[in-house]
């Protein structure tokens, strides 16, 4: 059968200039969130099924990547379902794997545990434009810590982080899985319902408060609860202070340490923060996973009008391997996108070295050879990066292609030392 | 189903300890290979099963972790062998998917083109103590570059960044595999059965020459071939020179030139190298992998007695994806059993941050929260590691465990201000 050139359907091969961008990434990445304490770990890329297919994952478990079972274990002419003839699945995030991963290892690690991982994820959505079936994500979580200061830390790092790859003026947009349910029971729609609310109100910033109240009623909620939800928006947004207007308006649908809880995490993250960005209260954010227990923020480039990564609280996944509840909060990068970015801007990377090359005429006799690349060791013990190739015929044309890739200064190394 | 809280079968979790070493390992290694013109790339981790089952893997593709074909191309009824139910597989190497991208992207890639690859590999191999499922390859490959500039450039760069990462005293074992076939030839042997002669030469360094000239004999060859094939083999060794013997022994059975670019390889790189190694003409290397064409090299350690890596001349497997031959040659450090040494031997991080960690009372009031970490914020900047966390009510065993994290000095913060 023959060759196949290209990569498999909706997966992309790394060009060398994009991989020096994101290698570039990788290392602030890494550097500014030790910084913060967190430490880097790695799960591996394959994961049990079971694991893969417990209702944390959302849609995302319709897109796994299955893993056939081998030798003995695979009965081809028994097998009747997907489930009978795969034992393992690529990981679809860091967040499932992060969380059996901490099960795992609770007694060796330091409480709360600052986690940092940096890995590929597969995904089979339909393929399209910039989007790719096996991409890396960026995850910073904080285990074992129930107080704001873990959303404070994972905002300051990730902000400082953008901040140093040179993104500016952007968001941070914060809301509470509380507020949003406090919220719809101001409205006294049914809790089972909830969601539903939330996958309209989630449409707000491209239909507007009507096509909210207007989709909420087809869909069967009742008018008079509707109104009372769509208003409790208008309000909030004539209000000088969005959470001052809500902690008041909320008060006995909502425990009294979520919105005091909230303007600390913003107040605290505005005073101390090291990039350029705001803090916004968005009571409209709503965020897929139904993991989600408290906080909950993405990303904003407005310029771009995309997001570029979010996260927030998860205090009940733990529980589900351990039967003990702890803590969690997470903040993932969206790191495909920062690199699409900065791609597109042309990023220019600091401090890189000076790049030389070195072009040797054919057959050069050992000596020569010798001297050439004993020259060529000693300028990379000082830092300089030497490229040593053989001539080409054409040697103007090869001198003006290693120009591109980015040679400012030329040696040439002949049978005969010029006179 | 329960949640499994451990790895799949044969692969492992990376604890942050490790993480940090295999961090700085691929920091060194990036920049040292920089400094000699390696580009870094990336190719997907999965491949088309078709790719992967085209004879170049040798003995690896019986291991390969295959992936199920989704939606209505997967069809469970219908299907009779593996083949029908999978359309893409891990990659068991780096080398197949280095060959097929360069193929891909012949046109937009410098020429020669000197790539950088560090990626994790899966192979099913049986668990077994030290050897994982998953693993790092830490590859670098010189396509079309047909002189042995490659080989010493390859061969310098791979010892440079050893000797920056600690390691001396080790050896670069170096042979050809058309020195190789030319003494079997020379002994007479049926060409047809090299590769069988090449596996009992493999065990040399365990069987000594006897074992391997009985092993020959009962495997059904001639003994006076055999006998010409040990006796070459043990008058090489008794020999001053061992290339200048088998020069002139082999005239006639090898081409003029192999030799003597093998003896100039070696000389410029004992010439210019830059760690503390030896390069040793081992004729008895054999390397697995067929698809070998020309030098051959393996890192040997010798006070661990174990290999760490190899590689060599593979200069017709370009061919099979695009029918024009392109010469090729690739060096691999074995990542996992450096790392493996490194934490063995207790390697210390040259130049690590210093590490504080402040200590919070909990339920700070907002403005003694915002001055701990705007202190944080500031010696952050100032490239140091700073650790916010909350003060336990056993603060004397919390800063115990956080020294032995590597936490050096401390600050707490109390809600009123010390007097």
């Amino acid at each position: 059968m023959a060759l196949t050139k290209k990569p498999v359907t909706g997966m992309k091969d790394i060009m060398p200039n994009e991989m020096e961008i994101r290698d570039y990434c990788i290392s602030v990445i890494k550097k500014t969130y030790a910084e913060f304490g967190f430490q880097g770990i790695e799960t591996p890329c394959v994961e049990n099924i079971e694991n893969l297919t417990s209702k944390s994952g959302g849609d995302n478990e319709k897109l796994i990547f299955k893993i056939l079972k081998r030798g003995e274990k695979l009965r081809i002419d028994e097998a009747k379902t997907e489930a009978d003839l795969v034992d393992g699945g690529l990981r679809y995030d860091l967040t499932v794997p992060l969380v059996r991963y901490f099960s795992n290892h609770e007694n060796d690690l330091p409480m709360p545990f600052k986690a940092l991982q940096m890995g590929n994820v597969w995904r089979a959505d339909r393929p399209q434009k910039g989007r790719y079936r096996q991409f890396m994500q960026c995850d910073i979580d904080i285990i074992g810590e129930p107080t704001n200061l873990a959303e404070i830390e994972l905002i300051l790092a990730t902000t400082t982080t953008l901040g140093r790859l040179g993104f500016k003026g952007f968001q941070i947009r914060i809301n509470e899985r509380r507020i949003l349910k406090a919220m719809a029971r101001y409205a006294g729609f049914d809790e089972a319902r909830f969601d539903e609310v939330f996958i309209t109100l989630d449409k707000m910033d491209k239909i507007g408060v009507d096509g909210v109240r207007s989709e909420l009623v087809e869909n069967g909620f009742s008018p008079e609860g509707v109104a009372r939800y769509t208003d409790l928006f208008e309000k909030m947004n004539a209000a000088q202070d969005k959470l001052a207007f809500l902690e008041a308006e909320l008060s006995g649908v909502i425990e009294d340490d979520v919105i005091p809880a909230l303007r600390e995490t913003i107040e605290t993250v505005e005073a101390t923060k090291s990039a350029d960005f705001e803090m916004v209260f968005d009571p409209t954010i709503v965020r897929g996973m139904s993991y989600y227990t408290g906080t909950i923020f993405e990303i904003a480039m407005p310029e771009l009008g995309i997001s570029c990564g979010g996260g927030g609280r998860y205090d009940g996944m733990v529980g589900k391997f351990t039967g003990k509840d702890v803590p969690a909060c997470g903040f993932s990068i969206g790191f495909e996108r920062i690199i699409l970015i900065m791609l597109e801007n042309g990023f220019e990377i600091p401090g890189k070295s000076k790049k030389t090359a070195y072009l040797l005429e054919k057959n050069l006799p050992t000596q020569r050879l010798m001297e050439a690349i004993m020259k060529a060791q000693k300028a990379r013990e000082e830092g300089q990066d030497v490229l040593v190739v053989r001539m080409n015929k054409n040697k103007k044309f090869q001198k003006q292609n290693l120009e591109q890739q980015g040679y400012t200064s030329f040696e040439e190394f002949y049978a005969r030392p010029a006179e």
